[in-house]
């Protein structure tokens, strides 16, 4: 079978593309895309908890963690006790990622076009389709 | 934006899942995904050329290096002087790694047939022709 029949060389091959793509651009602004995917739960939820960022990004609890971390460090999040439950943590954003968020976003949008321009409105849909389905199977 | 319209989204957390089942499915024969490429390679084209290898893959120089020296270590590959070219390396394949062939072809064609069971023919031609062109864009 040829490798380019191989569901995992596909994704993985146009994963690596656009994934480097991302990570030049975003590199400007000192994140990485494991990061834009949280920011993006922020700006998109306001304040969110950890366990909701993972059924977001769908990522592992501890992947989320050090993500988590390396931002707090980062001074790109905080943070904080959850005021309705004392037992639970929240994460907010802070000033220094309020501050990136128009140009972030204008990168997310430019390399959604970059990469799909070259196929039809069909198409994208389809795609789209194809890989949630794909990212929610075991 | 939501995340899910992200391109860069939709590509890792669909490589995320066929890679964590291809992982798992292919640790039994004590290999991982790149290495299956580089077999895959073998098997495909018989002795071959490491910067080929690097071709068909579109992976960089150093990450098939680096493939290369653990399959050896493992016996799973072996490298030779060209008898065309004395100045050039051959990959060629082992009797460990001719043994595995069946085994992890049919796991090749489980995964597939799992991952794409959900789509028609006609969304599958279109899923491989968007993933073929993205993988070759920079």
């Amino acid at each position: 079978m040829e490798v380019r029949n191989c569901i995992n060389f596909l994704l993985s091959s146009s994963q690596n593309a656009v994934f480097k793509y991302f990570s030049k651009r975003l590199s400007e602004y000192g994140i990485t895309p494991s990061q834009y995917g949280v920011l993006n739960c922020l700006w998109e939820y306001g304040d969110i908890s950890p366990s909701k960022i993972r059924e977001i990004l769908k990522l592992e609890a501890s992947s989320v963690s050090g993500i988590l971390d390396r931002m707090q460090k980062n001074e790109l999040i905080e943070r904080h006790i959850d005021q309705n439950n004392q037992r639970a943590i929240v994460v907010s954003q802070t000033k220094k990622s309020m501050a990136i968020k128009n140009d972030v976003e204008v990168i997310v949008s430019e390399m959604n076009k970059k990469f799909l321009e070259p196929f039809s409105d069909e198409e994208i849909k389809i795609i789209k389709k194809v890989l949630l389905t794909i990212s929610d199977m075991e």
